[in-house]
């Protein structure tokens, strides 16, 4: 058995992991990231203490979190949305609890929800496939000859920060143009939003149903979809501008790496067949030879558990 | 000994290469593509056979091609230079000569230039890097884990069709913005013709230099690039947005891939340290995290002869 920890902006979600990538026993805690490094370190040890206290017998443990993380499977190199800055993330939890011998890895979260799909989930047995998480940014996860391909200097796949065109707004990384600032859940809401403003479909059924929502609280991109399957004009403008920078980031991918197989995971993912049908038409007519083969595109499998499967898969290769 | 063949759209260079990558007797011989295939097959032929004439011991051999080569190494998938399309080169050049029983390999003439950096050039005993060559297109190669990534369809690294942004014209594949009708040689021309119609640097002595020069023929990207290196406002302004362009693609490379080193080949190359300083830089303020160590950009070593060098080497790998 191993340990799988998703240490996320929000919560830390953790669970005991079979060999097959079952979870057994699964528990969150807030994160509390404004308290500190110090503090989440002792609330990740907390998480490892209740499971361990299930009396399972643990093997490793491994760790997603949303940042770079070093090739040595241990060392934070930057993580914005924990505020962590080169942190041995590993020898400093071993420090805090004495009791800690098992061996940790930690990983990337993108690079872990690869991890999780090739070794349970949508693409087993695959040997070159590229996975892109759509959430609040973009996350992505390259595999090469059957492993995560992690980089020289352990960025991985940060295929959120290519750069696809101008937009409106910049992205956080001071750049404009990336690809999650056009093809991200936030991007859906802040295009949605921008529209919005500017009055376009202010006659849209669309248009009075955000308006009324942003009353009390922000919308989020699956209600913006949910307008597009409906056949709302707002709705479809989001949709449509979400797949037309969906298709040019893949096939820059397809035509850089022409993976096998690319595998859409993240929360946009759910829009499910409505938005991969799109998507795989707008790929075909962009692809630079028409009528070539290229990579099927699918739906992750193991959607919010990806982190935790993953975790401990990442724990299971590394053993 | 190996024979290294390269077939570009208007001629085929061949040679003798020894085990080290060293051209013993080398030969070109004008293409004829308008001729069709059967007259390139038989000219291809002629070029083996009087290299085989000068009595080495020729083991196997290598031809590049610009254009989409299947992982069999032997089909050709699409190569709009010399109008070929769905051949078996390797089965089609031995049924035009019976005496053609050394084994033959195909492969794209990037992914040869790659494979010569990489066997005998500046990327020797390296992992992971990627090749990009700056010609009348661009086209790239990947190294992962000291092999060449050929791709699930054999497209392999199509990194020229990657869209980066939106440019005053369209590519040939159709769409529009893709990093060769910015960043390559056949770019700086159009754009500076663009500037040129527009008048902008009418004023300047590069705009005098260019427009007596287009009386009698065509100017070159190395005549903008050296108008660029004197000064000259208008030299400058196509070499400020090579670079701008050139420095998105390669962040973009950087951010998926994070490889150690980034070769720079083909014509615009020779532009030199003057591209590479303004490149580093460049590339240094979009990466999306500041101080972020990255890939090491170097010039190719093998220039003109990184064709015939790569295809013996070639040979020399797959026999």
């Amino acid at each position: 058995m191993y340990l799988g920890i998703d240490v996320g902006g929000t919560n830390i979600a953790a669970g005991i992991v079979d060999v097959d990538g079952n979870i057994l026993h699964q528990i969150s805690v807030p994160t509390k990231t404004q308290r500190g490094y110090k503090a989440v370190l002792n609330n990740i040890i907390k998480v490892i203490d209740e499971l361990n206290s299930k009396k399972f017998d643990i093997h490793a443990i491994g760790i997603g979190i949303p940042g770079v993380v070093d090739s040595d499977l241990k060392t934070v190199r930057y993580c914005p949305n924990l505020n962590w800055n080169r942190c041995n993330l590993v020898d400093d939890l071993k420090d805090v609890s004495s009791s800690l011998t098992i061996p940790i890895f930690v990983d990337n979260d993108a690079n872990l929800a690869t991890i999780a799909e090739l070794e349970v989930g949508s693409i087993m047995n695959v040997k070159n496939a590229v996975m892109i998480t759509l959430g609040t940014g973009i996350g992505g996860g390259i595999v090469s000859d059957g492993k995560i391909l992690r980089g020289f200097y352990g960025l991985g796949c940060e295929v959120g920060h290519m750069i696809i065109g101008e937009n409106f707004y910049n992205c956080n990384c001071g750049n404009n143009g990336c690809f999650e600032t056009f093809a991200s859940a936030k991007a859906v809401i802040k295009y949605t939003k921008h529209i919005l403003q500017r009055g376009v479909y202010s006659d849209c059924e669309g248009h009075r149903v955000l308006m009324e929502i942003l009353k009390t609280r922000e919308f989020g991109a699956k209600e913006v979809m949910d307008l597009a399957k409906k056949g709302d004009a707002l709705g479809l403008d989001a949709f449509n501008r979400l797949i037309k920078y969906l298709s040019i980031g893949i096939v820059n991918i397809i035509h850089m790496l022409d993976p096998q197989k690319i595998v859409i995971g993240g929360g946009l993912s759910n829009v499910g067949d409505f938005l991969i049908e799109s998507l795989n038409n707008q790929i075909a007519s962009k692809h630079f030879i028409k009528d070539y083969p290229f990579a099927q595109i699918i739906k992750a499998q193991l959607g919010n558990d990806a982190g935790i499967v993953g975790a401990g898969m990442l724990a299971k290769q590394e053993l």
